[in-house]
């Protein structure tokens, strides 16, 4: 794996994250693929907590998530190990074996049953893990839990990040004060249709695993899943989210409708937002944030597909990295999509600056209007497609030489 | 427009293509947009010619696109008229008017009804079309009329092309010698899903429309529609088959199912992937020509969704680009496709040498073994996804540096 620079768009540190009751962290050096960096991270949950994932829609998902379909049914769980390195895809028999192997470790170090040991697994596919090794590392793992280890985790996490990401908000449940906290990991292999790369979220809240699964398949449909890098979904995508109930005292809740929830909705989407945004900001080789916003379309669905289409589209991402406000190539997008458009209804504005409206050029626009913001890191394109009301956001980054060098080295 | 050397997987030379009777080839400098070069290209085809053809299925087309589909339903051709440089794409009205008025000025020029003159764009979006400059332009033009004008016509059409594109083949129509020839251009923005980029082609045969339109449908589902570079789906994709009646009397045909257009058939089909493969071997910075062969599918339509998504995969690109047979990046295509796959019963050869078998990697494999083949220029990925009996064939190139370069400075 190459040295990478820290992108441009990183932010500027890494936020301090709040301690949540009912959680330690830790992360150690395994040695399964990296040298000289952590690479297995432990979040051990208190007695109690519960738990709902979401994961790729791949037909070839990894044996991590194989595992966690099956176990996350019943909403318990007192750990997640997480190795960076090895993806532990398409390794078969073996593979599920490995995960269960690794499961049983982790539950003998934290006193819990196999069962309630969620796995995730991230780097390359198709070699068999080194299990013994991770098996090994399992006592110092454990030993070196503790409350405040954001950022050593995050940090392990990695594979070909640049930065550490991590995201947190306050909330309240019934006047109480809630903490939601979490991290992720991905830059590449980023793509729609997916449940995300890997996240891990926590929160102090008391909530029955159904609240949970609901909330996050809400908040994820309105983050994780409204990026893309590259347009390629990976066997691995995991988003987990934990609640330990070790918070302040709070109503019991027991339908994700509830109205006490608002707040603490609002704060989960936001910390999935940020995260969400933080991967794209990370997207392999990327020099500009791209923000893609389409109304008018005959859905929300129709206007998440025209949306996507623009932001995967290698010409678009290419004009953006060459600071080019080609409009033309939005077109194209909009065009191939294969969702209702009006041709003669379309509107675009790049940077707040109308440049084609009801079909035509804008009579007033000047391509020196748009420079200084094709210049910027931010890039803003909305489009109105003219047949309807629906509407969707979607961030992606622009596609450069970096990815290209990334991708024709390193081994994912 | 960058000066851009020519593709290394280019063929050695252009081909020597057959007189067509019935056909007059020319192109002429109209200075549209470039300069020192021609850009406007007429054929011009004996009373009586038919013509059929296919188009993209964007739903922002050009004028052009507008045009030929209205006018094509007759089955009736006297010229197409090409011109290099905009594409006369989202101009509204004036667009249809640019269209008209190109249109009435070669038919003037010709001798026929405007709307027996097919008209295809193809360069810049969005721009208003110089349609004075085109039509002066066509005296000039239709003076330089001659029955060899194939290279000169096979350049006049590119863009971003590298290398001008012909094909042909001879056949027999009831023991009577036949000849097919055509040329293409494209070589960014190509993406399935589509009728294609721009390809014209000619044959002396006597053929009616609707049977000219069965073949070229047919030929093409087999050629241009199985080919991608970046996945982009252009707003001018045409392709056109006109048959010109002046070769050899043959039997009178009435159906393209008449076996005596066995031997055409395949002529056609070997002319049109010939040109389809072309276009792959000039996609933008493309360094290896790449054949990805899927088996095993639920059906044909599902196999060619897989190697459709294997193909535009930038990870599987790069990856090639960087001479790695990262076979794990094909099994995350697979996995993405969205289509039926058996993860325990997946198979990958590179270059016919077995990496995965039956959801393992393959026990004799080592990486050495397809060194050489990774290092060459034409690269043979085959999948079985072990399901059922669908199987299709796509062709593509890898994703390189070069295509940033391009894309990131050339404005289309």
């Amino acid at each position: 794996m190459p040295e990478l620079d820290v992108s441009p768009l990183a932010p500027a540190r890494f936020p301090t994250l709040p301690v949540i009751p009912g959680l330690r962290l830790a992360a150690h050096a395994a040695g399964e693929r990296y040298r000289r960096r952590a690479d297995l991270t432990l979040a051990e949950l208190a007695p109690g907590s519960t738990i709902a994932g979401v994961f790729t829609r791949s037909t070839m998902p990894g044996a991590p998530v194989v595992w966690c379909r099956k176990h996350i049914a019943k909403g318990k769980a007192r750990a997640i190990v997480i190795n960076a390195g090895n993806a532990n895809v398409f390794t078969g028999r073996q593979g599920m074996d490995d995960v269960a192997a690794t499961a049983r470790a982790i539950a003998g170090a934290v006193g819990c049953k196999p069962g309630e040991v969620m796995v995730a697994s991230t780097g390359v596919i198709g070699e068999t893990l080194s299990v013994d090794r991770l098996v090994r590392a399992v006592p110092s793992l454990h030993a070196k839990l503790k409350t405040q280890g954001w950022l050593a985790a995050a940090k392990a996490i990695c594979t070909t990040d640049t930065y550490p990401k991590g995201a947190s908000a306050e909330a309240e449940i019934d006047g109480q004060a809630i903490r939601i906290a979490g991290i992720a990991k991905g830059s590449g292999m980023i793509a729609p249709d997916m449940a995300t790369m890997l996240s891990f979220l926590f929160t102090d809240a008391k909530l029955p695993a159904g609240v949970l699964r609901d909330l996050l398949q809400w908040a994820n449909s309105r983050s994780f899943n409204c990026i893309t890098v590259d347009g390629d979904t990976s066997t691995s995508d995991t988003v987990l989210l934990a609640a330990t109930g070790q918070g302040p005292k709070h109503a019991r809740i027991t339908d994700a409708k509830d109205k006490r929830l608002a707040s603490f909705k609002a704060a989960l989407l936001s910390v999935m937002q940020d995260l969400a945004k933080q991967v794209v900001r990370d997207g392999e080789g990327a020099s500009k944030f791209i923000t893609v916003s389409v109304t008018g379309a005959a859905s929300a669905r129709a206007a998440r597909q025209i949306a996507m289409t623009i932001a995967n589209s290698p010409l678009v991402k290419t004009a953006i990295a060459g600071e080019d406000a080609n409009w033309g190539r939005i077109i194209m997008a909009v065009g191939r999509a294969g969702e209702a458009a009006d041709r003669d209804g379309l509107s675009i504005t790049i940077g707040g600056v109308a440049i084609a409206e009801h079909g035509h050029p804008h009579p007033d626009y000047r391509e020196e209007q748009v420079v200084p913001h094709m210049r910027g890191r931010e890039i803003d394109i909305a489009v109105d497609v003219g047949v309807g009301r629906g509407k969707a956001v979607v961030w992606t980054c622009d596609l450069t030489h970096g990815y290209i060098s990334i991708n024709a080295d390193y081994r994912s």
